[in-house]
């Protein structure tokens, strides 16, 4: 018995130099540039500018990573001062949900903080193009833009179908610049989107057949693509895309609701906040026949013998591109267990997994990672 | 080397019962429904007209097979003359090619024939909403309306976004009464959309992912479905659905190409049209090295050896359904060949397969289906 949606409203162009037609996407529109400062100084941003030569009304290369509220607002101030109609938004995660706010609250009068503690968002926003530099957050196809409230020192997201993107485009010429440590977490960022998409309750055929899609090529090409195989990274910018539709349609579930405060209070980058509890939640949903089924179906797809086989090589594959197994080399204590367990816990999404995720099994997994 | 585009924005909605809900997604609309004369006889029917009273401001439930331009136009000016601002079509897919003619078109001031000899559409349509009670078209997740002029006796396809519908309904509780004949060659149809899909130059890692899973639903229920199965039907709806939004983005090929003077001229339904010459290009198609070792994968997603064995599996269940294996039983003389051959070659689609289609290979093949 099913019972699901699915939409991916967002043209997406993949190939390789595809960002070079980004001026026949925008016509006489009046651009704003957003990235970051090391995006900015890239040459292929410096190649965009020219291609875009004569419509750029402003840029806002400022955004940090996990973009705060009060950033947002500057962005949006500058948006509608130089009165552009259109926010081309080029980089990571953060970069490309700031854009996304920044399309739709420059049409309205709020501040970025009304809209995160529940004011509802307008109906209007400008022209909007996303364009990935990193392989991982999938957020050129999703209608989440998640951002910092310091004040509350707390990751939320903003959740509307306003802030899909008109166009996406995914260049893997774009994040062959990516640093290794870069490619290997938010590769294992895209990995669990694609894996949380598939063992939540809201999955449907196509999320199982897309995240298979995406998880294989993950596999097979993490590795190569962190030691600057070009193939390789092609392929993970697809699959991260390809999760990002998929993990777009249900929300993500345990090993993000974690995240959030692995972030906010350890500084620790999003991908890898994500992919510390990948592995022991893949072996803890897989306790549940309906769940190993699923995933023994996953790891045939893979080319293994089934779901052990595929996490173990998942396993394998966390410490052959380098990533930490330890929450304690990142400053977590013992004694803040309990505190990141509630807050965990109270994430909704947590309770998307379709193995129901105790209290007890998020305490252990999290102790043992310390 | 990846060079394609995805996009699905119809937000669809999949589920037993799911129609029950059509009122929620109308608001205050003045609806036009649009239907057939055996779908407006349904029990279902009955019911969704007593879920949208006092909104309802025209029904239309002449929409005949392989709908004609002059019988769009009629609909059209009911949609004008009683206002309404909201089109439903429940149907098949002659029903919902006519509902998303009729939504664009009734905010314009031409004729259907103008627009299918080559006048753009404008940018502006009613909200459309589509339930699919056949598991074969997809129509509910393309942008395509094929519409026939029969001035010229041609089958016409209509291309364009402003075609998405806003809302597609997903109900296998619809497709229960498709009488045998019908969920055979629909079917069927369903199978060239996702098989056209796969051996597409435009295909896709996505198209691909979605187009297995389609086949491995398709292969598995069609049979039982037939047969009144109701969870294979429910299957079949779901794939039927999952196969439109693969084909949407690559367009079919030679399968649909040949159906249409198939369709013209000797009346064929479209289902058995296509699936007509379904497996003898699988099996000149995986005659090229490249299509072979897809259709392996494709062979193996569905749990067989490989292309082979999935391909003699398509050829069995075609005699289980109980379509017709011979072109001469429904009035192809050999002196037609010629001409079916013709206007099979100049369909563009045609170029699509890839491996090419040689006039020579298309003449042998619809020869021997004699």
């Amino acid at each position: 018995m099913y019972d699901f949606s699915f939409q991916s409203p967002v043209k997406s162009m993949a190939g390789r130099g595809k960002f070079r037609s980004i001026g026949e996407f925008t016509g006489s529109k009046k651009i704003l540039l957003i990235s970051d400062k090391i995006i900015s100084s890239m040459a292929f941003y410096g190649e965009i500018k020219e291609l875009l030569k004569g419509r750029i009304a402003g840029e806002f290369a400022g955004v940090m990573p996990n973009p705060e509220c009060e950033m947002v607002d500057e962005a949006v101030t500058l948006c509608k001062s130089c009165g552009a109609d259109c926010v081309i938004g080029i980089g990571g995660g953060s970069v490309l949900d700031t854009a996304k706010a920044v399309a739709v609250l420059s049409c309205e009068e709020g501040k970025t903080a009304d809209y995160m503690a529940g004011k509802a968002l307008g109906r209007h926003r400008q022209e909007l193009i996303l364009v990935p530099t990193t392989a991982g957050t999938g957020s050129e196809v999703t209608n989440v833009s998640v951002l910092t409230d310091p004040k509350i020192n707390k990751k939320l997201s903003l959740v509307d179908p306003i802030l899909y993107g008109d166009i996406a485009i995914i260049d893997p010429c774009l994040t062959e610049t990516m640093p290794k440590r870069v490619a290997a977490a938010s590769g294992f960022d895209a990995l669990c989107h694609a894996i949380e998409a598939y063992w939540n309750i809201r999955t449907s055929p196509l999320c199982e057949a897309l995240s298979m899609e995406a998880v294989d090529k993950i596999v097979k090409n993490i590795y190569p693509a962190c030691n600057g195989d070009g193939d390789a990274q092609e392929e993970m910018v697809i699959a991260s895309y390809i999760a990002g539709i998929s993990f777009n349609q249900t929300r993500t579930t345990v090993c993000h609701a974690i995240s959030y405060k692995l972030t906010s209070d350890y500084g620790i980058d999003h991908g890898l906040a994500c992919a510390f509890t990948l592995i022991p939640f893949l072996r803890y949903e897989s306790e549940d026949p309906a769940v190993k089924a699923a995933l023994d179906r996953m790891g045939r797809y893979c080319g293994f013998s089934g779901s052990e086989a595929l996490i173990d090589e998942i396993d394998r594959l966390y410490d052959a591109v380098g990533l930490p197994r330890h929450l304690s080399d990142r400053g977590v204590k013992p004694e803040d267990v309990d505190a990141i367990v509630d807050a965990g816990m109270a994430v909704p999404i947590t309770k998307l997994c379709k193995r129901e995720v105790t209290r007890e099994a998020m305490h252990r997994i999290i102790t043992d990672l310390l």
